[in-house]
C-alpha cells in the first residue's frame, strides 16, 4: 500500500476517506515549535484550531505550551478541561455569546483573555465579567495588512486601550495581531516584516506614552513562523498549524516534507479515464482550498502526484508525472491544502504511533 | 434585521452562523422540478446529498419523485427508512463498503442499484448480492466529458454491460451519466448538450444492436435540468440541487432569486476596516469554493454585497457596492457559492414555515 513503509501500520480495517496523524512527527513538531520559542524567550500559546482535540491539545501543554488560542466558545469550553489560561482569539457580540462567555467565566477557573477591536465587543465582555463574577482580560487587535478584523490605525488601538482600562471587569493585557497576509520567506514577505516591525514599534510606543505598555503582545502564524524573533515587542506566538503542517507550509517554506504530520487515508475506486485516477476522498474530507500552488493536494509518498479536481465525493489524482498505476481499491495518503478545514471534517482521526493505531475524538469540532 | 421581511420569524434566539432553509420556496422547487420531468415523461430520483435530510427527502418523494439517489452507504442507510427505491450512484470498492452493502440488502426491501465503470465494482456487487441473499442492479456508468468516473469509450460501455448481464446476483438496468461540465445555457453548452445527444444515441444504439438494451438511463443535473428533454433516451434526471439552489445555479441561468430556498444565518462581528464588514459565517459554514463569481456568495436581501474573502472562522464583506454599513450585531443571511458543501457543515439546518422556525436534523451528513 501506498503511504505505509514496510512493517507500517495495517490500515485495512479502516474505512476511507479518514484523516490520519502521524503521532511521532506531530510530537516533533510541537518540540520543535517549543524549542524554538523558549529560545527567543516566546510564550508559545498555539491555536488548537488545526487540530480540535484535547489530546493533542496536551501533547502541545506537554512540549511546553503557555496555554492555548481557541477561535470559538465551544472551543474554549472543550479546551477548558486541559489548560487554565485560554486566549479567545475572536470578539464575542451577541448575547448567545456573551451569555455562554459569562457562564465559562461562572464555572471554571480558567484565566480567559477575549480580542477586542470594537466599543461593542468591549461591553460584552464587560457584560460577561458582570453575570461571570470574575475579571476577564482583553487584548486589543491591531489589522497589520489582512484586512479582516482589527483597528487599522494606531490612534483607534490606544483610544480602544484606554476604554478598556476603564471598563469595570477588563483587564487591559496587551495587543494582538494576526499577520495571515505574510507568506514565509522571499522579498515580498521580508519587506512586509519590515512594515510589521515599524508599525509594532509606533503602537508600542503610542501605548506607553498613554501608560498602558502592553503586558502582551500576541501574534506568530506558521507560515512566518521560524521569524516571530525578528518582529519586536512580541511576547508570544499562536502558531497552530505547525503541529500537522500541510500543502501550504511547504509552499510557504515553513515546513518540509519530513514535518508533514496529517494526510487523508483514500481508496482508489475508478480508473476507467487514461492518466488519471479517482478516489474517495473529495471536498468533503480535503476541502476545495485553493492554496500551496494547483490542484487540492498531493501524495504523501509521491509528492509528484497531484490532486487535479475535486467534487464532494471524488478527488481525481493527476498520473501524467509518473508511471505509478494505481489498481483500483489501493490505498493513498494525501496531504490536504490546508490541514485545519481537512481535520474540521473529519469524523474523528485516526492517530498512528508506530504500529498502533488508535481513533482520537475531535471534541472541539462543530459550533 | 436584513433578511428577514416585517412579521417574517424571529432569529434572535438562534445563535450564528447557521444554515436557514425556506420551507416554502423549496417546496415550490421541488413541484417545479418534478412537474418539469412528468411533462417530458421523466422520471425525477433527486441526489439527496444537497439536503442529507430524511424530512426534506420525504417532501421530494411527494413532490412526485420516483425515488432516491444518494452518493454514499451513509446516505443510503438514512434513506432506506423513506425510500425503497435508491440509487447508489458511486462505485462500491473495498470489502468494508461490501459487506455494508450487503447488509443493506439483507436488512431491507429496497430496491438498490449501484453505478459501476469496473469490472472490480461489478465483483463487489455480485459479492453484495450473494451476501445480502437479493440481486443489485446495476448502471454502467459513462465519461461524457467531465472526466471524473465512468467509462471513456462505448465499446467499453458495451462490454462491461455484457459482463453484468451474465454475472449472477446482478441485473443489468442500464446506464448512468453526469454532464457536470455543462453549464447551463450560452453558445459552448448548446454545443455540448449536442455532443451529449450524439453520444448516448451511438451508445444505446450498441446496447441494442448487443440485446442491452437499458431499461434506464439516468442523467439530469441542475445547471441543464430544464433541458433534460433535449438528450435522446434520458429516462430519468438526478437533478438535487435545485431543491434549495444556489449563487452557482443563478450564474447558470437554472434558478431566479425567488428559487433561493438556503442561506447562511450570520451575525456582524467587526466593522473596524473601512469599506468591509466581518461576519462570523466563515468557510467552516459557507465552505471556500470558487465557482459562481468571484468571491464566496452573497447577502440574500442584498445581492450586491459580496463575500470576497473567507478565513474559517471570518465571512469578509464588501461594501464598495453599497451604502448599507451594518452594525455590529447586526445578522445577515447569505446565499453560498455551492450549497451542497455549505449543507454538509451545518450541525442541523433552520427550517423557516411562514412564522414558525424549526430544526431538522442532517442525517445524511458524515461518513
Amino acid at each position: 500500500m501506498s503511504g505505509t513503509a514496510p512493517g507500517g501500520p495495517d490500515f485495512s480495517a479502516v474505512d476511507t476517506p479518514i484523516g490520519v496523524v502521524d503521532l511521532e512527527r506531530a510530537r516533533a513538531n510541537a518540540r520543535r515549535v517549543s524549542d524554538y520559542a523558549a529560545s527567543h524567550g516566546l510564550a508559545w500559546r498555539p491555536h488548537i484550531k488545526t487540530h480540535k482535540s484535547t489530546r493533542m491539545a496536551r501533547l502541545q501543554l506537554e512540549a511546553g505550551a503557555r496555554g492555548l488560542t481557541v477561535a470559538t466558545l465551544h472551543e474554549a469550553e472543550v479546551m477548558a478541561t486541559v489548560t487554565d489560561d485560554l486566549l479567545l482569539a475572536y470578539p464575542q457580540v451577541s448575547e448567545p455569546r456573551v451569555a455562554r462567555l459569562a457562564e465559562l467565566l461562572a464555572e471554571t477557573k480558567v484565566d480567559v483573555r477575549v480580542a477586542i477591536d470594537s466599543v461593542v465587543a468591549l461591553d460584552g465582555l464587560h457584560e460577561a465579567a458582570r453575570r461571570g463574577g470574575r475579571d476577564v482580560g482583553a487584548l486589543v487587535e491591531l489589522d497589520v495588512g489582512l484586512r479582516r478584523v482589527g483597528l487599522p490605525d494606531v490612534d483607534g488601538v490606544v483610544e480602544l486601550a484606554r476604554r478598556v482600562a476603564a471598563t469595570e471587569g477588563v483587564r487591559f493585557d496587551g495587543l494582538m495581531f494576526y499577520a495571515g497576509h505574510i507568506r514565509g520567506g522571499g522579498a515580498e514577505a521580508d519587506a512586509a516584516m519590515l512594515v510589521l516591525a515599524g508599525r509594532l514599534e509606533r503602537v508600542v510606543s503610542e501605548l506607553a506614552a498613554a501608560g498602558l505598555e502592553p503586558e502582551l503582545v500576541s501574534g506568530g502564524t506558521t507560515p512566518t513562523v521560524w521569524r516571530s524573533h525578528e518582529l519586536p515587542h512580541v511576547t508570544e506566538i499562536r502558531s497552530g498549524t505547525c503541529i500537522f503542517n500541510d500543502r501550504d507550509q511547504l509552499a510557504c517554506g515553513s515546513a518540509a516534507p519530513e514535518h508533514l504530520a496529517y494526510s487523508v487515508l483514500a481508496t482508489v475506486v475508478s480508473t476507467a479515464l487514461e492518466g488519471r485516477a479517482a478516489v474517495d476522498a473529495g471536498s468533503k474530507a480535503l476541502a476545495k482550498e485553493e492554496r500551496g500552488g494547483s490542484g487540492y493536494g498531493i501524495l504523501l509518498d509521491r509528492p509528484e502526484v497531484g490532486v487535479v479536481a475535486l467534487s464532494e465525493e471524488h478527488g481525481m489524482l493527476d498520473l501524467s508525472g509518473t508511471d505509478w498505476r494505481p489498481a483500483i481499491g489501493e490505498r493513498v495518503r494525501i496531504v490536504p491544502n490546508h490541514v485545519c478545514v481537512s481535520v474540521n471534517l473529519q469524523p474523528d482521526l485516526v492517530v498512528v504511533d508506530g504500529d498502533r493505531i488508535e481513533r482520537w475524538p475531535l471534541e472541539g469540532r462543530g459550533r
